[in-house]
């Protein structure tokens, strides 16, 4: 990827400001003289981490530098190592969050479109190694992309790296061409932090079996991120086709459509699908992800532990990956808080479900009306006996289903016995004529209201849930 | 990925026969063992490289175990040292060649169901070190699968690799615990083997950088395994939806569906299309598939080289990879060889296409008939005034198109202006009475012929590409 392509693949707008992460070193004055002369509208931002006795000077001298090219200056500081033994973070990760904090902050106050850093191919491959080392999926041996939003900064503003085709030694010559004088970092040459012990004596043995071992990794990152693209790509068509409904700690799954799917996108989906309800949750490995692929496909009716504090359960035709404290949906269901009287018309249930009534004076052809078991049909004078209820469920509440002669059933064996989901039951609406339980919707009527030859007058129930409601 | 779910990856089946690469070492002693309790039914193969002293005798072990254990016993020699001398390969490479031809030689010859060789996590890991070193993409990266079939080898029977997750340690304790007694091979302690250096020296390295590296590595090849499968079914999907037709060294694409893909989807289509037309050519790097990508998601018409000896160009709606000796595709296009006489019914021209010739008495309504142009109406009178023939154009034909009431103008120029392609003009068919062009079918009839206020009778000709011919 030459330099053009990167700058092309930042995607930056030459009429828009953007803010430049300038530390001062020959990378990041690279970096400011590349996007002046491409014509770029910069605001040079400088974040002084006050780790170094020489800091305070280098600061001033990016200031001084901004102020000769005609360019606006910000600069920021914080004490690092108080943030870092607060936070229990290292000095690197610690002065890392305080500078893009600081970065993004001044891109938000100045309405930049993008937050430029100069990270470059050394950079890269330093990244790419060191994950590697860790074991890292895709994500990770793909390394720095080109554009990216990091959330934890911006949700909107990206952060732009024009500089990851371009060597260390690349950006050293270019200072020198260019008359910049650029100050080095001393501790960039000790070998205390990972990253240049890396540098300084990893990557050497490496270069031993590969000469041109650094050139290789480059390319393979920038091969890497089209694989990575195209997963994501075939991983948002799938995650379109086979979730349901998302809550806040629940994604609910069409069966049919994850039986649909093969075996290699459900591991990408649970890992996706992990990663949205545990954002900072350990990375979901192969094994558990191959698990969950599998049970995801299945046919049957379990429930299943995962990682993460996450479980696996089905209900019908959904499959729901769910955190353990999740409030779990229920709009699939009707549910019903309190009673309601109800007369004619329709009345309003929880979730867009809505049970209608309606009266027929005669008994016309009943074999040829559609019926199931969300609409019935029952008799209208014995049903009126009393008022019409609709309400949730009551302990001790028995039921007399249709074909049950004498006698009457506990309507929490029923519920048991026919596998209506435990968190259904407590607000399943029940219609009553007075005390009398008629109907329980989705499953049968009450044989004492059903229609006999001697019915002269139809009422007809149906519950069910508009689209869009 | 633990053992069993491993073996349910290589797919084996406990009524067929498969055939056990065994050298004798503890890696395959473990492999038979475990085939053997699992109740595979196993031929063991055993290949005598004849390279250390000891061979004859490890292999009169190997035959004499299977022997005790009641396995048929399958030996097979060769003469690496010449093999490798002749065909310029490595010993190693030598060794592997004619071992994997035996196996598949033995497997084919015995209708097993696969070849099984003891792989394990060591040479998993080891393998992708050497593939990283080297700065492979994802297909490398992935290192070896459990189940795959090896083209060169065998077009059906699968190599399949049951220990891939087991360590090298591992299988030689388990040989120890079932009084198993392998040799071992003493050039696996010579360093001078590339595979052994990592072994020896380089992975001891990185192991001070993470104690766990092995287990890293190995779970960075499962994840990128279930990542290449997603590559390659969104890969599959798209191909089958932008390819329309492909030759031995061409594949011609349609435009707009091209249009409609990602830029990384076009990466992989192009990384794709070219391994099909050059199976052996080096490996397309990310800045080639990337200006490639570019180039076929965009309007216009151009050419243009690619690599390995490919060229893209654009015909119409098709843009075509192909090599440039390539027997480029004319499919598209109607094409004669030959002058043909013609005087009612149909006449076949090249790969399918048709001419029809219809007659009509009575001019009725003919603003009511559809026409294009490929399919015209002339007068019949004037045509018949010479014999109808079709033929490919000859040097100097002239043409005077329909609204040149007088005078005329070269075909040549013709085919130019109306940007026919080069390729397509020799063969391409024009109908003529007697010597003179009345129709170029695709573009104009001629003038002379044109339907007047004195026409009596019709001549309707049609060409076109019946579906499925």
């Amino acid at each position: 990827m030459g330099l053009d392509t990167l700058l092309d693949k930042c995607g930056l707008d030459p009429q828009r400001e953007l803010v430049a992460g300038i530390s001062g070193g020959p990378d990041s004055l690279c970096l400011l003289e590349i996007l002046r002369t491409a014509g770029y509208r910069i605001i040079v931002a400088h974040f002084n981490h006050k780790l170094r006795p020489e800091a305070d000077q280098e600061s001033a001298e990016v200031a001084s530098l901004s102020n000769s090219l005609g360019l606006p200056f910000l600069g920021g500081t914080g004490d690092v190592r108080t943030y870092a033994a607060e936070q229990h973070l290292s000095i690197e990760e610690a002065a890392r969050l305080l500078r893009y904090r600081f970065l993004f902050e001044a891109a938000r106050i100045h309405s930049a479109q993008a937050v430029a850093v100069g990270h470059t191919a050394d950079d890269q491959v330093e990244t790419v190694l060191m994950h590697f080392l860790r074991g890292a999926g895709l994500a990770g041996l793909k390394g720095m992309e080109p554009r990216l939003i990091l959330p934890q900064f911006d949700q909107h503003i990206p952060l732009v790296r024009p500089l990851l085709s371009l060597w260390r030694s690349e950006t050293e010559a270019f200072c020198a061409t260019h008359n910049l004088k650029p100050h080095y970092d001393p501790s960039n040459n000790e070998t205390i932090y990972l990253r240049n012990r890396l540098r300084h004596n990893l990557m050497p043995g490496l270069e031993n079996y590969n000469p041109r071992f650094k050139e290789a990794l480059l390319r393979t990152a920038q091969s890497l991120q089209g694989d990575f693209s195209l997963v994501q790509e075939a991983l948002d068509a799938s995650w379109h086709k086979v979730v349901l409904e998302t809550g806040e700690k629940w994604i609910g799954f069409d069966r049919d459509q994850l039986s649909r799917t093969s075996l290699a996108m459900r591991r990408g989906l649970v890992r996706r699908a992990a990663l949205m309800l545990r954002p900072t949750g350990r990375e979901i490995d192969f094994s558990a992800s191959e698990h969950a692929a599998v049970f995801m496909g299945m046919p049957g009716s379990h429930q299943m532990d995962f990682a993460n504090g996450l479980f696996f359960f089905i209900e019908g035709s959904r499959l729901y990956l769910a955190a353990y404290e999740a409030d779990l949906p229920s709009s699939q269901w009707p549910q019903i808080e309190e009673s309601k009287l109800q007369v004619n018309g329709s009345c309003e249930l929880s979730s867009g479900w809505v049970l209608s009534v309606e009266y027929a004076a005669a008994l016309i052809d009943e074999n040829s009306l559609e019926s199931d078991n969300w609409t019935v049909r029952l008799d209208a004078d014995l049903m009126e006996a009393a008022e019409l209820v609709i309400r949730p469920p009551h302990p001790g509440d028995r039921f007399q289903p249709l074909g049950m002669v004498t006698g009457s059933q506990k309507l929490s064996d029923f519920f048991i016995n026919n596998k209506l989901p435990q968190r259904a039951r407590a607000g399943w609406p029940l219609v009553c004529s007075g005390e009398q339980i008629a109907w329980i919707p989705g499953f049968l009527i009450a044989h004492p209201f059903r229609i006999t030859g001697s019915t002269r007058r139809l009422i007809q129930l149906s519950i069910n849930k508009p689209l869009n409601k």
